[in-house]
């Protein structure tokens, strides 16, 4: 893990909160000259610890219902062939404009973070798109009913 | 859902690539007059369409291994006392920097999102601060292996 001091942490903390302020803004907001400011913010790229600028969308543009998703792949009788299902299934879900993320997890199962704006829709999406799957064992729907921590995520995956 | 053109969409798209585009470049890249630009970037803030801007952390700042958790919480006699344990618990575990999303899901039940820099401290994590939680029936964990789609929802959540 990177070290970082108390101004790279108060600088990171400031660009997450608004990556539009300037330099100026940063020095002013945080009492330390530009000149500071400038350097940092390019060392802490220098160092890997900004990844990239970016935007999250807003509630008009985001799913309003949201559920996470475990699927269980069947074993299937020739075992090399389960990575391949797994390989299958993530890039068929990976292309789906709904789904908001998709990762394999341990030997035989899949996690998926699936949004849609009504909740029927969201319901049929999973039947028709998920469930429908072939050499899928079972599914776990896990319906999001309040995010404590993190809801942004959705304005931040959500596709246009 | 906003009704977006596409142009609206082709500046969305190059914004959540780079969020530094000025209007200048987004202008040259689409091939549209600067005054277009500002003009349509103005509307889709209004219209709610870009909540905000923000930076992802990078490598050296983001836990490499990662988890999505299923807790299952106990039903007490007292009934009404269900909604309680979910709302302690969960905002508990909101506070905790290696916790990085966590939600409420259907009656009785939260998903978390939690990440480490190692495998060990991922365990270690998991079965000291979340299997200690009391009043928890189950604790179903998924580690992710290999993500296909929404990697950087990590480099977005992650604490600092």
């Amino acid at each position: 893990m990177l070290q970082l001091d108390d101004l790279d942490r108060a600088i990171i903390r400031l660009l997450k909160e608004d990556a539009r302020l300037t330099i100026a803004e940063i020095s002013d907001r945080l009492n330390k000259p530009e000149s500071t400011i400038h350097f940092r913010i390019k060392k802490l790229q220098e160092k890997g610890a900004i990844e990239r600028y970016t935007i999250i969308l807003g509630s008009s543009l985001k799913p309003k219902h949201i559920a996470f998703l475990v699927l269980k792949v069947e074993k299937p009788v020739i075992e090399d062939f389960l990575e391949r299902y797994l390989e299958y299934i993530t890039k068929t879900l990976s292309m789906l404009p709904n789904v908001l993320m998709v990762a394999k997890s341990g030997d035989d199962k899949i996690v998926a973070i699936v949004g849609e704006d009504t909740q029927e829709r969201l319901d049929r999406f999973i039947e028709e798109n998920i469930k429908s799957i072939p050499t899928l064992k079972e599914v776990l729907v896990f319906p999001i009913r309040e995010f404590k921590k993190g809801e942004e995520l959705v304005g931040f995956l959500a596709g246009i």
